[in-house]
């Protein structure tokens, strides 16, 4: 047996929600799980997409042998470009993981080393043998991976629930699972999204049976909004669209894409007979699949509720689906999105309603069923906010897995085969913010939109000759402050204390520029802060004429 | 009978949740039903509260006799400072909503014609009858009014709740709305929140066997954090806590003035033993009471999470029960709060688990009994985001109540007797910004926040002499759209460019100086959206020298 530890490190997803990335390393070698993004909440601050720091990867260039991908959620996949951009490794998934990198990749100009898999094929990368285990999720073509290091095996689950009736009848592939589980398994890392949610979560197909009340009902149109990749929930709408003699339009550019892509590879059943060539139909007729279930404001369905979308607009009469949670953060922007369809007729049926969406994850019930029977010695939960970590960790301990470990981004986990080890440093890590021009947004500019958000700005321009002598009065110039013109009053008080100050200054001090900017900031914050209780960005410029 | 409608105007809380505020007149006379405020959600954008704007008021001061206040919660009193420092009206209320008002005048240095009430009390405002009656609701001393009008009796629930055993054993008077159903109510306004909810909301009284559960099986410090002015739920801590022989604490100071208030009120049994003098305990004996339910960053319970509270810290080994719901809005706030409570090894119950915390709104069967006890002929549902108020009006007509009339915000509803109209036009209505020294921020500069925590902003200082001659290079400062000190390169490509424009302009243009200025804007409006995709707030200043 080797004496080089295994080294587990997160770079993201352990500890929130989202931008899954997981370093595995042995000794020279590192292989990578999923590369994933993740979105800024409403305080957007011009901020479109959050990337994980990869300075750990870069840094460490020559180990990486590959990428492994579980699925093509963007959570999973999104992040991919900003990595290939800088290290061109092969990348490993099913087809339609790698179709949806490949669509990504033609939006960078990027070539991608794309290899796909399929389930139970064996791969080898540097030391590592890794093995592609199926698991059922709210996208088609999931994997987990069992990865084979000089020593054990690591058990990566990724997103997965366990689905005893998916809708393409693939089920979680429970076999593999336990045949490793028999084997020995060294490390277990487990999806702890849903490790709150006590019980065993519905299956996908249960979905259908909604889909399939509420289209009994509807006598007008119907829309339905899901996540773009969601390829069995856009299946189960073809399919009852189908039985209720409609047919379906596909609106939004992702979802277009996407449908696109799962179809040439085979992943959709989309008859012709049931395609709508526009929104020109009977209401009765027609079912618009759409995009938009957190009610962004550029998405379709936001636009269509606020009559700003050219194709489509909702009328009265009009049963709009919500097939979809709301992910934290987005509850105003769906609600406002909500009383926007009211507001122009519609009705909505969201996942409050039962049957109408069910989650991906595992529950606790189906955690529990995934360390039984892959009998881990050592844990690691993953995926969450640190109380999912921590509860998953406690699931662990119940069914008798006693060495779990909770880390988070950054941290660095050691096994040696029989120690589990968590190092006192961690390794570079956090967010990179992207803009929508995919340029990097530095974190100083967003904590300078955060101060300007809360308090504006106040700049003061100054002119001084060589003799110390004031060319001109101050130039103020402030926004999100005041109402620039209602406060002239308060504007000229400034202006007169600012004149007042540089009078006052002995000559000498004056040709000293960083002084008499120190002075007037100085004077600025106080000021504010003493009439207004406001703490604007103070900028003071000083010309020497 | 009288022939002048009534009219029903609401100014607050109709087509969203939160700064309820309704009219309600009858020719020249008007009463106002609450005064609320609502909390911004995470954008916060420098605002403190939202307040209804209230310029119908004050255009029609005149009409206005009397406010009536129906319990003491923030989003049903805390716009009153704003109301009454412009119209000091009477103000009804039960005594302990009647405290609190009298505690935030005390914050605004503002005296309040207050006048206490109790249930069945009747009240004469103009030609308008009042009455009170008893609800339960989240707070001690809830009310709805029967206001009785020259053409009838209006029902204003309040947010109300059919709790049959609260823990004051002060049910809703339902004999008494019963009573008014009986005699013919003209028009019944009535509580939206939980309008979406099935069946029957559980009582209060379920969350004392929740903190039994918990108090049972802690084996440390227990901390408790609700709404400061949820008395009851206050009240049933201190039972508990007194049952399993802790001491409790509270730390924060609106709980603090709400408790000594209810208690000098006689709304709360605080025995002398069961109060802790600090928080030196045997963790085993304390239970710690404190704010910050929806994870407010200047919270005591933040703070204590991130070991930034002077008198406590928060330790391994402690119990956190969050016994509130999270206000849609606040979700990333809560959870970051949870994960530091996690990161300092303590344990959290939220109110996902069963028993630690129910709704004071009425669900859908409670909805009907109100409907059904009060008989109205005419009915407008308040409180909630037009689907709630869609919702309600549609369990409306599945009871038999025939005219259900939605309307949100400025929308008049007349009602003439035999019939019920909604005036094409709006009053005046909307938000109004209060930053945290109770100034009104103007909308302009929520804007401008809003633009400048998009992109930043970019402002150019050009000197230009008598002749049209550039004195200087222009001056170009920008935040929050570029790294300053990584960007050079670029920001000496827009000067270059300012500085090329400005040479080529024919001198007699260059002494315009409002064409010199909007040349520039236009001229770094392009650059920016050109090469960087962005939009920064652009302010150029021309100085003639």
């Amino acid at each position: 047996m080797s004496t080089t530890p295994i080294r587990v490190i997160p770079l993201g997803g352990l500890g929130e929600i989202g931008m899954n990335l997981m370093v595995y390393e042995h000794g020279d070698h590192a292989v990578l799980v999923d590369c994933g993004m993740m979105f800024p909440d409403s305080a957007t601050l011009g901020v479109d997409v959050i990337v994980p720091d990869m300075t750990y990867i870069f840094d460490n260039a020559q180990k990486f042998r590959a990428v492994f991908l579980t699925h093509g959620h963007e959570d999973h996949i999104g992040a991919l470009p900003f990595l290939i951009e800088r290290l061109p490794l092969p990348i490993y998934g099913m087809p339609l993981t790698l179709g949806f990198v490949k669509d990504k990749f033609e939006e960078f100009n990027l070539e991608g080393d794309l290899r796909p898999l399929q389930p139970r094929d064996v791969v080898e990368a540097g030391p590592f043998v890794v093995e592609a285990l199926r698991v059922t999720h709210s996208i088609v073509d999931a994997l987990g991976y069992a990865i084979t290091t000089p020593l054990g095996t690591v058990i990566h689950t990724g997103d997965f629930k366990i689905d005893h009736t998916p809708v393409d009848a693939k089920p979680t592939d429970l076999q593999r699972f336990a045949h490793h589980g028999e084997l020995g398994v060294l490390l277990l890392v487990s999806d702890s999204t849903n490790a709150l949610v006590p019980g065993h979560g519905p299956s996908e197909r249960v979905v259908g049976g909604g889909l399939d009340r509420i289209f009994s009902q509807a006598k007008g149109r119907i829309l339905v909004t899901t996540f773009a990749s969601h390829i069995h929930r856009v299946q189960q709408v073809i399919d009852v669209a189908r039985k209720f003699r409609r047919k379906v339009l596909l609106v939004g550019r992702s979802l277009v894409d996407n449908i696109e892509t799962a179809e040439r590879l085979g992943y959709v059943r989309f008859p012709r007979e049931v395609r709508a060539g526009s929104a020109d139909l009977d209401p009765r007729e027609l079912v618009i699949m759409t995009t938009g279930t957190q009610g962004e404001p550029s998405s379709a369905l936001s636009r269509m509720a606020i009559g700003e979308h050219k194709q489509v607009q909702i009328e009265k009469g009009d049963v709009v689906v919500i097939s979809a949670r709301t992910i934290p953060g987005n509850e105003r922007h769906v609600a406002h999105l909500i009383d926007n369809l009211y507001r122009r007729g519609a009705d909505v049926v969201s996942h409050e309603q039962p049957d109408v969406h069910v989650s991906g994850h595992a529950c606790e019930e189906e955690l529990k069923l995934m360390l039984n029977v892959t009998k881990p010695k050592f844990f690691i939960p993953m995926h969450g906010t640190l109380r999912h970590l921590i509860h998953h960790a406690r699931i662990a301990k119940g069914v008798g897995v006693r060495h779990g470990v909770v880390i988070t981004n950054g941290q660095v986990a050691t096994i040696d085969g029989d120690e589990i080890d968590v190092l006192e440093e961690r390794v570079p890590n956090g967010k990179v913010f992207i803009d929508a021009e995919a340029e990097e947004v530095p974190e100083v500019v967003v904590r300078d939109r955060q101060h300007l958000a809360e308090d504006g700005f106040v700049i003061v321009v100054v002119a001084i000759d060589s003799t110390g002598a004031m060319v001109r009065d101050p130039e103020l110039i402030t926004r999100g402050l005041v109402h620039v013109d209602a406060s002239q009053e308060l504007l000229d008080d400034v202006r007169a204390q600012l004149v007042g100050m540089l009078t006052e200054m002995p000559r000498e001090e004056l040709r000293d520029l960083e002084l008499v900017q120190e002075r007037m900031r100085a004077l600025l914050k106080r000021y504010f802060r003493k009439n207004m209780g406001r703490r604007p960005l103070i900028l003071p410029v000083v010309w020497e004429m």
